[in-house]
């Protein structure tokens, strides 16, 4: 297997790997963070880190050398500010692996590894970025630390494409309900835990915010009850993405409050989508980002039907310099 | 000095501290951010993390032992989770240190040491939760691994309360014109950098959504142009929060874009405070979040006049269970 073989190379050439970083913008960054949130939870030596790629560059953290794997991630391969992190991170002795779409991409230039994802073939191919760099944690981990679980792991990595095309060939009529209802909201709020929280914000800051124009916060949903939850009153739109796993206790929670108060709650759960009955409990929660991802895609695609404002229409993005 | 001597205890106790942990929920979360960006990005072996109380209860890494540190903080020290999450970090062996203003509350109970901090006095109490906590990590990084700016650090807690006190009493106009210019709007936008990110989130999901229910979203300000830009348009409204020191560039890009389409934007400088003359370049980075937070506490409470909206006014918090 491909990232096995890269970590491994990695591992002849440094036995002592102390940093993990993590480097990139918007969904790429936030498609790092089931890798990140993995690592943080299991490892009892390696150190983690997840940066948006110019706060790396900016700040650079000082532990950034020869004893640490960097992964830098863009889906173009082309992100300015990920290309130089990956460049810096060479600089400093680190070993880079770069994860992107797009063959021969700048990203590539500087890396020692490349990881190549699919994009457009599929939903589930879609999904592979995310599921791939967890795949490079879970080697980094078990190769490094040793990881119980890792068979485990591996049997998830096998099953996980199939449940998100399985899902995603059921969803279109609550999505349309979803697209309906939510359609002329002046904003809408998304929440989520554990694995999938960087799921509700890429779901805000780029399905809504940059491809749909509409206004959108979003929180962990744990947080919920220290703040954002004063906002809820009836008919306050929400998106709650509830995980298979440890944090749902969190989930529902947010939940039942939602609904005590009447808010206008859309939940996208992943026990709806037999996730906890494929893949073992004791690392179901890492598998939850990718298949709730895929199934609010066609949610934000349903979005875009009905409000006639397609995902790829910017006022900005590849039309300007900033 | 106190926050050394606790430090000192523990390496008593226990030589080799692998990790760092700083536990808490909402503002009391936000506010451990600058320690965990500071452990972050200038130890070179010790590990850190930052979560959510009941990410860190229901989810609990594995690292959590006698090897580790945990930070908790809670203001009025009470908070559920966060005092359970102070519970299970001792029953795991942690060495645990919890951060509050009340005397005796429950989150003292099953803490090792206990650090107190003002709050009524004045603007610049309400910064001690942060600073202190920051001076806890300055003395972690210090005692485990040698910091060489350790005295530099020691120079900026001498001068940030004064820098404190000084800015908010010359804000008041500034404060009423932001108070006057954004009462009525329907959304805004928080955004900062660097150590100064989670101030941006906590003036969005505390100070503005919960105690004064207007909506809004926040993000780094590196993320900006990964997505939520393309919100941007003539008068949408945006707080930006600048930093003096090294993730400034990335602020002042924000700035340029927002000025270049019109978007009704207030920044608030650190720089227009004398921050960066008074503390030494190689440090100013971690004071800028205090600084600000004192400067915005001012907005804050001048858009609650405004609005006839007092700060203290809440739906559910302290009226119900949940």
């Amino acid at each position: 297997m491909e990232l096995n073989r890269i970590i491994s190379a990695i591992k002849e050439k440094q036995s002592e790997i102390k940093s993990v970083f993590f480097v990139g913008c918007g969904a790429s960054k936030a498609e790092l963070y089931p890798a990140k949130y993995f690592l943080e939870g299991n490892a009892k030596h390696l150190r983690t880190s997840l940066y948006t790629a110019n706060e790396f560059n900016y700040a650079t953290p000082v532990s950034v050398d020869d004893t640490s794997i960097v992964i830098t991630c863009s889906l173009g391969g082309a992100t300015p500010e990920t290309v130089e992190a990956t460049t810096l991170a060479k600089e400093k002795g680190a070993h880079v692996i770069a994860v992107t779409h797009v063959e021969d991409s700048a990203i590539t230039t500087d890396a020692e590894y490349v990881v190549y994802h699919g994009f457009h073939e599929s939903y589930a191919a879609k999904m592979e970025k995310m599921t791939k760099v967890l795949g490079l944690a879970t080697e980094i981990l078990n190769q490094f630390e040793g990881y119980q679980h890792y068979e485990k792991m591996l049997d998830g990595f096998d099953k996980i494409y199939g449940l998100i095309e399985n899902a995603v060939s059921s969803v279109v009529p609550q999505a349309k309900a979803f697209a309906d209802a939510y359609k002329d909201d002046e904003v809408i709020y998304v929440m989520s835990s554990g694995a999938t929280h960087e799921v509700a914000y890429s779901f805000s800051i780029c399905l809504l915010m940059e491809m749909q124009w509409i206004n959108s916060g979003t929180f962990h949903d744990g947080e919920f009850f220290h703040g954002p939850f004063e906002i809820v009153d009836k008919d306050v739109p929400f998106l709650l993405l509830m995980n298979d796993g440890k944090t749902r206790g969190m989930d529902a929670r947010a939940l039942e409050f939602l609904q005590r108060f009447d808010a206008k709650t859309t939940v996208v759960d992943a026990k709806d989508f037999g996730l906890g009955s494929a893949i073992s409990s004791e690392v179901v929660d890492y598998f939850n980002p990718m298949l709730i991802s895929g199934v609010i895609r066609v949610y934000a695609e349903q979005l875009a039907i009905v409000r006639n404002h397609p995902l790829t229409k910017r006022r900005y993005m590849w039309k300007l310099e900033y």
